[in-house]
């Protein structure tokens, strides 16, 4: 077995404790003489696994007892439609706060359904920053307030949760379980599961309860949260191997401490990272500091000629899926959860060795 | 290693090599490094891959070149309103032939967003045929005609392609890939995978082209059909594990003979446990002979206070998941591409050994 440092930003790198679990089930998972992918979804088996995997993500993002957890198919780009078809009605007006690629997106689907305003956007200054709350150009009676925590491309992460009393909804894909968070503040919470979670191909929603009662009659069934919430998230059969592989990865995580232990490995993580980009004169990071992702770091190389060369010799070195998005371009490295502090140490001591070699 | 004969409607037996293929891969997928789930869809390998699992699909059931095959989320369920959402407009009328639960869910699901006709229906006698074709009220101008070529519940199969010359839509989950089929005899053909083609959460489509531009500009970008065929099913991260397991599967058919070999294996194995059923006084099959199903075979013990025995002994001897569906009650065999003879044939005897014992 030859296995890589993954800086990938997703679908991205599992814990190698969850590899293994998976060998060990795949021909007899828990005495079945079957593997969990030829199992039915309404087996007691899986069910209780089903039962298990939401548990224990409630207990790691202390999750209330007035919201669902929901685990429907389609990714983020899914609920960017779902939102405001289980929110709105054609004429509600829906704040957006852009600060990224993918906020961008969802303010262009919800456009479709409501009147979307974008009420701040950061596409000025090509996605560094986050505008001051205290200019964003809020309406009056919105029926919902969009934004995505941390924005997976440019790497510009929300340290803080927007204030107001309009209910949040919020794109975690690429920030959820990797810091605690208070779900109380957030109407809706969703996510693609393959960064933080497990394999693409399941989502996490989580909902208040409150909010579950005003979707469109004629939303296709699969569009309305309720069907999900009404059946365990089995009202069609579920992508159960997905499903399977994150309640591993939430029992990995528990293991390791939990939300609040990790977030201190990312913290770590993170700050080792950009110091070493500030320092090392080679290499920048083109986002406000007060706003720098923990989860997506890119940079950029003073000599963008020397990229390929950069890109290759990592590569060679065991650290792969450092190309930073067609749309920033330079470098990305996106150390999620299961990107462990050894491989952002070997991380930084090959861009300092690339430095002293071509500097 | 202990394996059982699974019998399971769905998510169904998957072929032995396929899981050695999936075990031996595991840490590190065609020398990346990485687990398959780890790689971003957008890498080189995992393009090659899903270019070969079409490429294959293709071959398989001869896809004409004027058809585009696509890998959504969601199943069946969610074709059931992309079909009417991709060709229809409000007022327009679409035909169901409705043989089983699963026709029915669908015109249900499609009388949201269109004038959707039930123009047959086996529901007066619980589904256990298929009404005349010279007795549907066909309309005029339907946009379409649904229906269901395989019933998973009650086990109703047709073994004729309906006439006409509107786009035929058929939700062949529970028969795809089991036996040759004419594609360019219909406009739409979708299945959920988890029966025929790999696990839970991917999904087929195999769309006629020039359907492609009918769909509704309201609809969410993931329900149009037209945003996975210009984007070779990578609008948004696909279920890339699925996706991977399908192309074993479809690697694994091709190994085996291809479509119409299996077919001469599954007509057989149908055959035989038919044969068993119709023998022995202690079993019946309520199918109409001419539309009994090649997949799916429910029998009803004659009597019913054994149930629960013979679903514990069964289990006991290494069969499992023999218990009908709960609309249904008695039992039901599924047997799959991946159920081979072997599994039918020690069906056959522990239902011969059970009639000997308690008869």
């Amino acid at each position: 077995m030859s296995r890589v440092y993954n800086f990938s930003a997703g679908p991205a790198a599992l814990p190698l404790e969850v590899l293994e679990k998976i060998e060990s089930e795949i021909y007899d998972w828990q005495g079945t003489g079957m593997s969990v992918m030829e199992v039915s979804h309404r087996s007691k088996e899986f069910v209780e696994l089903a039962a298990r995997a939401e548990a224990n993500l409630r207990e790691l993002l202390q999750v209330p007892d007035d919201y669902s957890v929901l685990f429907p198919q389609g990714g983020a780009t899914m609920q960017m439609a779902m939102a405001p078809l289980n929110l709105t009605s054609p004429t509600d007006v829906a704040d957006y706060v852009v600060t990224g690629s993918w906020g961008k997106k969802a303010a262009s689907e919800a456009a479709k359904f409501c009147n979307a305003k974008v009420i701040a956007d950061a596409s000025d200054k090509n996605f560094s920053y986050i505008p001051d709350e205290a200019s964003w150009a809020r309406s009056d009676r919105a029926a919902y307030l969009h934004y995505t925590p941390n924005e997976t491309i440019a790497g510009v992460e929300f340290h803080f949760v927007p204030s107001g009393d309009v209910p949040l909804v919020a794109d975690m894909s690429s920030t959820i379980l990797s810091r605690p968070i208070d779900v109380s503040k957030f109407g809706v919470i969703y996510a693609g599961a393959q960064k933080n979670i497990g394999p693409a191909g399941i989502t996490v929603v989580i909902v208040k309860n409150e909010l579950l009662d005003k979707a469109r009659s004629s939303n296709p069934h699969l569009m309305t949260w309720k069907s999900y919430a009404d059946s365990d998230s089995m009202t069609n059969t579920p992508p159960t191997f997905a499903w399977y592989v994150a309640d591993h990865v939430f029992s990995w995580l528990k293991s390791k401490g939990g939300v609040s232990a990790i977030a201190k490995i990312n913290e770590r993580k993170a700050s080792k990272l950009y110091a070493a980009i500030d320092s090392l004169e080679f290499y920048s990071n083109p986002v406000a500091v007060d706003c720098r992702s923990w989860m997506n770091v890119p940079f950029i190389l003073a000599d963008a000629t020397l990229d390929a060369t950069f890109l290759e010799e990592s590569k060679a070195a065991g650290l792969t899926n450092l190309k930073g998005h067609r749309s920033v371009g330079g470098m990305r490295a996106s150390i999620y959860n299961a990107v462990n502090e050894e491989a952002v140490d070997a991380l930084i001591a090959f861009m300092t060795d690339f430095q002293n070699k071509y500097g």
